[in-house]
């Protein structure tokens, strides 16, 4: 497909400076794109290739302020660029509806309308499966599962029995939903087990990555929110509940009845410990652990981690110590003078 | 199910304090039980909720000092309050005894009495499989392992070859048991890698969560000590030996050959290095970072993690820097005071 | 088997010290050998078993300075004795050639020669098999996905659509590959999901541990170069590339678009922020967060981590601080003592 800067600019409602005339026959990240490439920047630091990419054009912010040969002026670069995806990349081949014949298949299970069930699939009494859902081949759903509609499952994902999947749901290959929470009581008589009967709610429009485990509840159900985005690797306890449009970056943990409200951003590999609420629009730092509260709208960082300009002004802190030691020996020696003059 | 609280007081050994003809019809936790459900405290970050909670009464602790309607005083309100959610909760539907057409099992395999192998199961030559064991679908038993009797095997778990799962072990969904150890020698002419030809011992009574990782050893064996517990995502690397009834939570991980010895409580995110030995007994604070040997019955914090006392006591030390520069400054003002003085 | 001393020093070009005749019918790790058995100390921490251990005999460095009744200096002891494993260990047991007639294979996929597909094994559309390949059961292969020759992928791994994994590598249970990468935009109305079109590369001579995930490129492919080795549960993001002979011990894990040299090692736990440059040879101590662009050859350790001698001065200081405090409570008596003379 190809398109003048012109079209481009239309589609992404930008405006240009440059040559509306120039012609764009694909997208590319600004330090291997070529020419008759569209590239983006939105984090600065990507700035530093200005000088040296060979794109045809770029999309920046409004208030960009270096200069290249064609700008296309957005709102939000990242995503004006994300929107241009597919018109130059093949999307991803999902498959057609149809049953696998190898798929087993409960009579007891309800299937919807026009949804895809891969080779090997396993689908357990009283399942229902809404319409639309692609379940890719080797995925395991467990007895009483519900499986809303337009929902993507992919390659090797394991489904416990009674968990329950919101519409527009998309779950990444490897990740276990519904598995015992780690609850054990040590007794007298060694470690007794702590029944795990509750399940698992993942609300409308969730993406979870891959190889992530949810446990389900011991009494009551571990909760996803509506629009909530989950990356790889991701532990999420039992009894915890996370609110709506959060976003968890790969490896971060979340331990028991812990609940995150709505809005709240996790970089990776953080720990949150049990029994916390983490408030509304809270947003926490890379490998940060999370002992106490989290007040809403706080950015926290360290471990264990406090409000971000407080950690900041600790680590200055830490590294004055060297000009502490400096002052303090200046001291020392000025009183040894002064001793001698008195 | 209903009982009255006189009821519950008998089957938990418990004392009550209000009244015992007190009609018991469901259990809940705290904050989100209603009338006629019974609750419990165990954790004093729970006391919050005594003032709002609908609960009809409350299994607390012999020493619990707070007052509430119903109470039932009890020596372990944790594990009172786990063996009754048999009583109010329908258990985990597991498959009764038979073996799927669809599992692929070799001639030499030899399977127990009474055990259910689901669909698409896959066991290898020279596999035996105890009495009573539950595999769900879609697991992978390679050649030579040994599943004990009682065990209960989660979807999409993958055992390799030569790997022995002791009786009553269950095992959940995406772990892996018998991966190849991390063992590689750089050489002058690249990277050889180091063979990997011991295996997994895993004794009774384990119980490992999702998605984990347990290498095999290279000569010798890979070892899980009976009765310990392992939550998700946890990394155990060739040679590492466990002992017995220890706790691991989710996203720990043990380089190789560590060893941890009895009764070992290890939290979230922990890392322990290689070639170490943990002390009976010990404990270590989540995101931990172990570095060198602890020692018996000593509980580390930090990164890198030391005693917990000495961890505290550097982070208070940290917090005083502050205070030390206000001091300091008050100091090379009063000094130079003295000196124009004299 | 059975060997001499000297026979097994002519294997592994070693000089020995002691009875050349002494006979050697089997290895072991150092703590565990008995009287026949061959041991090694390649890391000085096992020096302490040498008072101890039974073994017959020891692969040393040739600097080892210990004295033992027969040793054999080797230039390199941990490579001497891994090349020994397969003369004394049974070695695991591959599956012979041949295609189980319950995989899914697409027509249009090509199959080389000599390979073996298991059970369950689902190949998509337009796949490419090379031969003597080695494909576990349970295991998924996306559209398009091009597999090398004498590769080795284990059970219950999956690799999404259009992924290209080079000759000779070995990918173990569990792990995804081609996920999509975390990638979404808040915007007025909500998130969006930015489209993950790229692909996979991996390089020949690549082995993945356990249960890792590896996602696909946005725009172009995320990249683990020729010979480098991955652990268990490890994170490797969209547009990472990652070159040549780089270690990453276990749950270590790398965001978005971030490049790694030729002959890193990242040890466990270590977090790689994104956007960043990790220089060639560098090496990063176990649970370090890597905030910033690392320059070749260094050594980082810590949290936000440091070049490791900077780190290390910092601890110290630290741990100074008690000493701070004692002389200035002690500079605080002196100038109280002289204001009082003057």
């Amino acid at each position: 497909m190809t398109y003048t800067l012109g079209q481009i600019a239309a589609i992404v409602q930008g405006t240009i400076e440059g040559d509306a005339a120039a012609v764009i026959t694909d997208i590319a990240e600004i330090q291997y794109a070529q020419p008759g490439q569209l590239s983006f920047i939105a984090n600065p630091k990507y700035t530093k290739y200005l000088s040296t990419t060979a794109a045809e054009a770029l999309l920046v912010a409004k208030d960009f302020e270096e200069k290249f040969k064609n700008l296309v002026r957005v709102e939000n670069p990242n995503y004006a660029f994300s929107t241009l995806i597919a018109r130059f990349r093949p999307s991803t081949p999902f498959p057609k509806p149809g049953i696998d014949p190898s798929a087993k298949i409960a009579k007891s299970a309800k299937l919807g309308q026009e949804i895809y069930i891969g080779p090997n699939v396993i689908i357990s009494d009283q399942v229902t499966i809404g319409d639309h859902s692609i379940l890719f081949g080797n995925t395991y759903f467990g007895a009483e599962s519900q499986i809303g509609s337009s929902v993507i499952i992919y390659a090797n994902v394991s489904i416990y029995h009674r968990c329950i999947i919101g519409d527009n749901c998309r779950i990444h290959s490897g990740t276990v939903i519904g598995s015992d929470g780690f609850g054990f009581v040590r007794t007298d008589t060694g470690i007794s087990k702590i029944p795990q009967e509750g399940g698992v709610i993942i609300e409308e429009d969730v993406e979870i990555g891959a190889n992530c485990a949810i446990d389900r509840g011991t009494l009551g159900n571990t909760v996803i929110g509506k629009g909530t985005k989950l990356d790889n690797l991701i532990q999420v306890a039992h009894n915890v509940k996370i609110g709506q449009y959060c976003f968890f970056a790969g490896q971060s943990g979340i331990a028991g009845s812990t609940q995150i409200k709505d809005g709240v951003t996790v970089a990776g590999q953080v720990g949150i410990a049990g029994h916390l609420t983490v408030g509304e629009g809270a947003m926490i730092a890379a490998q940060s652990g999370i002992s106490k509260d989290v007040p809403p709208h706080t950015i926290m960082f360290g471990y264990p981690a406090q409000e971000r300009h407080k950690a900041w002004r600790e680590l200055a802190n830490i590294r004055s110590i060297p000009d502490l030691k400096e002052r303090l020996k200046t001291l020392e020696n000025e009183i040894t003078q002064l001793k001698q003059r008195t």
